[in-house]
């Protein structure tokens, strides 16, 4: 295990119990440092549950069988081992997961399509699935409403503390909790890793409801980070929602009722999406970078995530060098509409650009000393319309080469 | 100036004199360190030229020209400074232009737009663009055929050796000569940086045919590269053709009498390309990656770059580490039509996969012995169709890390 993250936040937070969900953790020996490497997660009857997943052709084995499993809408069990991903082990990569299925399956009582599935770690080796197959027995009996920070640490590959959190909300008038446990440190790391993210809730919402407020609050949390720009074949977040709390059931995605869930979950999923990115391999800088006055949402996100995936603008600011020239660069590489003349950089709040030049007034000082901090704001207005989108990424530092240069020596 | 790159080539090879060209350099006081930052190339009377420009939307003010005067087909003048790329300098940056050409004209004796302008180096600072004009008309006067290795090193900004390449072809039976001089250390370099290309050749070639024999070998070198998958607001490739040669004008693109040019062009292009790769940012290897099997040679060229940048597959290089599951990420990635099943990785000759999964008579030992060159070599088939394209890049280590972060300290 590496040092902690210096942008980890100080403690892990606390998670309450949410009735219909048991969580056991274990060691089935995947790992080769007899780590915790295998999680399942109990769902109460009933539980129905909305899924996003990686948009790679070289899609994971457990990937595959997730998406064809969404399909019945319902789940009654997850299960999770890390130290290796099962991805790119063709014929054999899916047996191993039928297998675990169906274990799962007979030893929960449900169907098997009620059964979802992540591996997260090295690319390409066979998953030893027997050592699974063996373990989700024992586990089985011992689950519990507590595992929370127990299961956060289990799914970690490279990550470099548990990545937790939890929200309570309402639904007409009625009290839910989400709660939700991430894990990567990198959108996809080494060998190891990959982005993964469960977020549980008592709320009564029909499965078509929570699969778009799945997708909208996806796009504002973790398909608004970066740490390297490479897409994992892994990544995989599941929302479950078993019904228990008493409001009424919603079924459509405009009730107005579904407004505060909707705010919650999106909070709670940018929550766990920064604590990824502050745990960024080699991360020692927490950038967040706004953009406004573009054409379309999208495409401020675009400028944004261009900014934050260059090179140029995150050495830069891992050399605490307030080089805004990177900046200027990669609005215009992006492709995006931009008006060169109303062009306005701010750093920690400080115009730096008009009339498509410097700002005469700009005195770098004051912005020399916000690049000394460990949070840096960014932000871009690019002249030209209502579009805005907030990323966040981490800066690229000598930790990062170290990290996936010297893997394996 | 930093160590000279490990890659670079011996020497700087011989370029001949071609009739029509000649050049003077000068130190004019905008490099900080007293070296030699202003080239003037004059070409004879009749010079048709052809060129190609970045595509970023912050284009700096001299690209914004040279677009402008490429119309006129013709050129008599090309003038570059290094030390400021005159980007993102707002109305002043083109007044600056605008000096440089109007004085430039007078001392040729020739008409503006004939007079085509580049800067290379920070971004945002004003141009002193006095102690240009100051120094333009003697540079007019000391004008030499064999001043190439001079020109190519005053374009130099960050690069750590002289860029150029040389080649004799025919037309039609004629000798015709190419020259070329470029300049780049990332696709752009920090505050510092661009990829400038020049190709000065003898032959006589209308301008309609010579802006599509630049198109095509461009497509073939320099949009084959990449050194940080940045893009600098300065990007230019200029081909300028005096026409003193003796071969019968060409008019048509396809005339089978320009066969051997094109592909002489294509030659000099790719080995111009090559050296801005080998003098990549902290480079320590070169890479060379070709993929086969694609849909289209539009999608091969997409999956072969977006290997080429991704941080993960650059680092493992830098490792010296055969981490191929990278690569199958990458692939995933870039989105294009790949068959996981048929998917064939080989480094350095070597095939790795097989059926979807790691190859069982793979053998680890050979390739990493591989990984221990200088020389990388990746082919990846996609399994789809018949689409091929070759790109090169350079590993990301330590050395990139440190340019970039520690520039201003």
């Amino acid at each position: 295990m590496t040092t902690k993250s210096p942008l980890a936040p100080k403690k892990f937070p606390k998670l309450p119990e949410i009735s219909g969900i048991s969580i056991a953790v274990g060691s089935c020996g995947i790992s080769k440092k007899g780590r915790k490497d295998l999680m399942l997660a109990k769902l109460a009857r009933g539980t129905v549950i909305a899924g996003v997943f990686t948009k790679s052709l070289a899609a994971a084995a457990p990937i595959l069988w997730c998406k064809k499993a969404l399909k019945s809408t319902r789940a009654r069990a997850i299960v999770v081992n890390s130290g290796n991903a099962n991805a790119f082990t063709g014929h054999i990569g899916e047996l191993a997961v039928k297998k675990t299925v169906k274990t799962t399956a007979k030893i929960i009582g449900c169907r098997e399509n009620h059964v979802f599935i992540s591996s997260t770690g090295v690319i390409g080796e066979p998953l030893p699935v027997d050592k699974i197959v063996k373990m989700l027995p024992k586990l089985e009996k011992k689950t519990s409403e507590k595992a929370w920070r127990a299961a956060a640490s289990t799914i970690m590959t490279t990550d470099t503390f548990p990545k937790g959190a939890s929200i309570v909300t309402e639904i007409g008038g009625v009290t839910v909790t989400l709660n939700g446990i991430a894990k990567g440190s990198g959108m996809i790391a080494p060998n190891m890793g990959t982005m993964l993210g469960y977020v549980f809730t008592d709320a009564k919402i029909a499965q078509p409801v929570l699969q778009k407020a799945l997708a909208a609050a996806v796009d504002k949390s973790f398909n608004s980070i970066t740490v390297d720009s490479d897409t994992s074949t892994s990544d995989t977040v599941l929302l479950c929602a078993t019904g228990k709390a008493k409001n009424q059931l919603i079924t459509n995605f405009k009730d107005s009722r579904l407004k505060n869930f909707l705010s919650a979950l999106e909070i709670l999923m940018i929550d766990l999406a920064q604590q990824i990115v502050r745990d960024g391999e080699g991360a020692q800088k927490f950038i967040q970078i706004s953009v406004t006055g573009a054409a379309s949402k999208r495409a401020a996100k675009n400028i944004g995530l261009v900014i934050a995936n260059s090179p140029l603008v995150k050495t830069a600011i891992a050399g605490e060098d307030a080089n805004w020239g990177r900046i200027v660069m990669a609005v215009g590489k992006a492709g995006e509409k931009a008006d060169r003349d109303s062009l306005n950089i701010k750093i920690g709040g400080v115009s730096i650009t008009k009339n498509g030049g410097r700002n005469p007034d700009y005195e770098e000082s004051v912005v020399t000393k916000h690049m000394q901090g460990k949070k840096i704001e960014i932000e871009v207005d690019v002249g030209i319309g209502r579009g805005k989108a907030t990323v966040w990424t981490c800066d690229l530092t000598h930790g990062y080469i170290k990290i996936n240069a010297e893997y394996r020596t």
